[in-house]
């Protein structure tokens, strides 16, 4: 760094005064948990935590492209709930996935048991995040917001993002108050709550017992993200709802199903027996969780008449493979009105899954040809992420797998951000540079489907929340804060 | 442990059970900040943290003796404010002192001169922490609160406690929730940021200027207990206070005092100078950090017209010698009307500084014959606590001393706390067995001085806004819970 004088948002900082904010940042991020929690050090009685990846400044975002996905995000949360409750044309797009993805196949399998045996609760709630990064591919062209991915199961980030917000908030105080109103704002953990107490409220209107109802959170064992979770329980908690946390491994010793398909959760502790209003994942995603046991933990949970925060067929919309045949002709208004459905797709990028169609096999060509490969993204269809391939890699990639197994995959057109400066503390050190940022869309969902699996639904909330936002350097392609690929950052909004 | 049950307030809780909580205790203190910073392991942009020592279980404490200190708490305000404006009184104490006390000589010497130049701010605010354990001498006698000692100078632990009795009673929802109304309820950090923005806006109302005033908080560097003094800075921004930190070191160089006493603060980043309205001390009580420059630093604060938290006739109130003064006869006399006097006189316990006046003397045969030490604890002079010295070993450290530098301890009689039962955890494992708690009642105070040195004052503040609460395993003497010796807890109040 040297002496070297940044300019940010019409100010100067010198080096010392990025380093006197990098204390004021950890500082902050300490006495308020903005923290990861480093389990590989844990000991009975403590445990050493470190702050979360962040940004030094705000970096900046056009308003207007913030201020269109948040406008969007209604139409997307009820493309996702309309999809979702449509499982023909769910089945219709995943089934040629059922031989060859482990994941879609468990939860598939999982969610005809529960057709066959009568699906016991209509209502279901979701938080979904869309994820969008700006895109300009030359220099005459605007730049436009393009969707990377839509989440719909166990989406991360919410409180995390929070914190950094009013970390950036409580900086501009010190540093330069005329940017507050520059700096979004974001509340995604106090709405997260307000959701999922609608949910309970709704569960416990049509209860008939006396037993004490609680919310369930399903979590990962040896979890360093706590600080993202635990908010939300506490949030519950303040809010007169008690919340309980069940790792995956113990859901089939802690729970019961009884006959009528009620949903009993014994805690360690205290009440000896509670009945579940909602079960809220954060965990359940990945196929390692799907063994004997994990397959009975999820069945009893989706079995239940417990509303699930969200359901199989809402976490299946959550693969690449729906992702990609939403972008086809007519699909997106199968579900949506041509206006909405007009603005929901200016965001789509071209994408197409490596099947032995005609359009696959076309993408086949330009998945080997790293010379044509330079603009695409290959990613399998799980949802989560981070197991993506990028450009001339590809075609390598792929010759190493047997061509049946390319089906797995999607390729999708690399969106390619516009030049932007950052300034971020990395885990090694501070970083000032260019770098991607990536806009994450919070809504929260409620939703009845009127015949238990029918394509009608009544829609009981559908509200856009919040926002995550992540920075990183433009030289790394994988995007995961907690694996410190990139910040938690709070955008800058200009005009 | 092994496989113990462990019966607490009605309950019974198996060794899982403990482990449970202490997880979720791990957790709970990683997202509300109840840590301690990991300096010794901080590198450039990051660094690690640890939970602060907590209790498992809230440990017991009777109610009645609870609210008896609470109660007291404005008696010993208005006591300390008094003995605080009464130079004369505090001088013929202190003055044997000179010759002895580096960290006096060097305050009385900055008081002098401030006194010769003619003090700039009659107006003093104080945040006081009075210190209380339980004692029983034997079985035929009931048990009472007796006070350990005053803190009048830089308290700590009000932070850490709010967060801690938030712990406990978060806990209790989930595993006890009938023991609630048990647990004593802290509103620390709120009320000190009340305090501070009391005395800001008293400064406003007499300053002429225009500069944007700010609380600036003395601070020391390589602070590890940073999670028990941001929640005040924050706390202050909150409220509309700008606040600033400034480490002992730099208040040379970051401020300036004009001809007029006005204090000016020179932040790092932003605004380029402000106007100090008050001074809150959160360093400066080792004599290490009076050398020359901390001399100066020490006396331009205290020549200025800023408000301090607190000036140094009250930091000088918090040593030993004056709480010394204070339980010879006619001397709480001096400061209270007799009734307010008797009930603060009912908590002392025996003390005699070992001078060489007759009681000291005697005081000196106590202390070197091991067998009437036993009943005994050796204090130094300097406020802060820690460098104290139990029982038997009192005999060998004096002699290991010159005689003319007894004179700088105190001989306390050893309050007898009764035999208490806690389950806490420690750094190194979990701790079940004989406890000592102590109990601190935090006040706060805004006073103004008729003459600027003189008996006479009007008290404009005087509430008791909350304790802390600290609980040691009963073989350990020191209680430090920063160092590991101790933990925060909060107080099961029993009838």
């Amino acid at each position: 760094m040297a002496e070297t004088v940044i300019k940010h948002d019409g100010r100067d900082y010198t080096e010392d005064q990025l380093f006197y904010l990098i204390n004021e940042i950890k500082d902050y991020q300490i006495v308020h948990g903005s923290l990861i929690k480093g389990i590989q050090f844990e000991t009975e009685s403590s445990v050493p935590s470190r702050p979360v990846g962040a940004s030094i400044l705000p970096t900046p975002f056009p308003r207007s492209s913030f201020e269109e996905a948040c406008e969007l995000q209604q139409a997307f949360n009820e493309l996702y709930m309309r999809a979702s409750s449509d499982p023909d044309w769910l089945y219709s797009i995943l089934e040629p996935l059922m031989g060859h993805d482990d994941l879609f196949a468990a939860l598939w399998e999982t969610y005809i048991k529960v057709r066959g045996a009568g699906v016991a609760q209509n209502a279901v709630c979701a938080i979904f995040r869309s994820d969008y990064m700006l895109h300009k591919m030359s220099n005459d062209e605007e730049v436009s917001l393009k969707q990377v991915e839509m989440n719909t199961f166990s989406c991360a980030g919410a409180c995390h993002a929070d914190r950094i917000a009013a970390m950036q908030h409580h900086l501009a105080r010190v540093k330069a108050p005329e940017a507050i109103t520059k700096l979004g704002r974001s509340k995604n953990t106090q709405s997260i709550v307000n959701l999922l107490k609608t949910a309970h409220e709704t569960y416990k209107t049509n209860a008939t017992s006396d037993i004490p109802k609680c919310v369930l959170i399903t979590v990962q064992p040896f979890n360093f993200n706590i600080a993202d979770e635990r908010p939300i329980e506490h949030g519950l908690w303040d809010a007169g709802v008690p919340c309980y946390r069940c790792e995956w491994q113990n859901i089939r010793d802690r729970t019961i199903l009884t006959e009528d398909r009620t949903l009993l959760f014994r805690p360690p502790i205290g009440i000896v027996e509670l009945e579940v209003s909602v079960v809220y994942h954060r965990a359940g995603y990945e196929i390692e969780e799907y063994d004997d046991q994990g397959r009975e933990a999820r069945l009893r949970l989706e079995m239940s008449r417990a509303i699930k925060c969200p359901d199989i067929l809402t976490h299946l919309t959550g693969f690449k493979s729906v992702q990609q045949a939403l972008i086809q002709e007519g699909a997106v208004e199968r579900f949506l009105p041509p206006d909405e459905a007009a603005k929901v797709r200016k965001t789509f990028m071209p994408m197409q899954i490596l099947d032995t169609q005609a359009a696959g096999l076309e993408a086949r060509k330009t998945a080997l040809d790293p010379e044509r490969a330079v603009n695409y993204i290959l990613k399998p269809n799980l949802e989560g992420g981070g197991h993506n391939v990028y450009r001339s890699d590809i075609a390598e990639f792929l010759k190493l797998r047997p061509q049946e197994e390319w089906h797995k995959y999607v390729l999708m057109r690399l969106i390619e951000p516009p030049p932007s400066t950052g300034t971020i503390v990395m885990p090694e050190a501070l970083y000032h540079g260019a770098v991607v940022s990536e806009l994450g869309i919070l809504g929260t969902c409620l939703w009845q489907r009127r015949s238990g699996a029918g394509g009608e639904l009544e829609i009981k909330h559908n509200e856009v929340v919040g926002w995550t936002f992540k920075t990183k350097p433009a030289g790394v392609d994988e995007m995961s804060v907690v694996k410190g690929y990139g910040v938690f950052d709070c955008p800058l909004l200009v005009d």
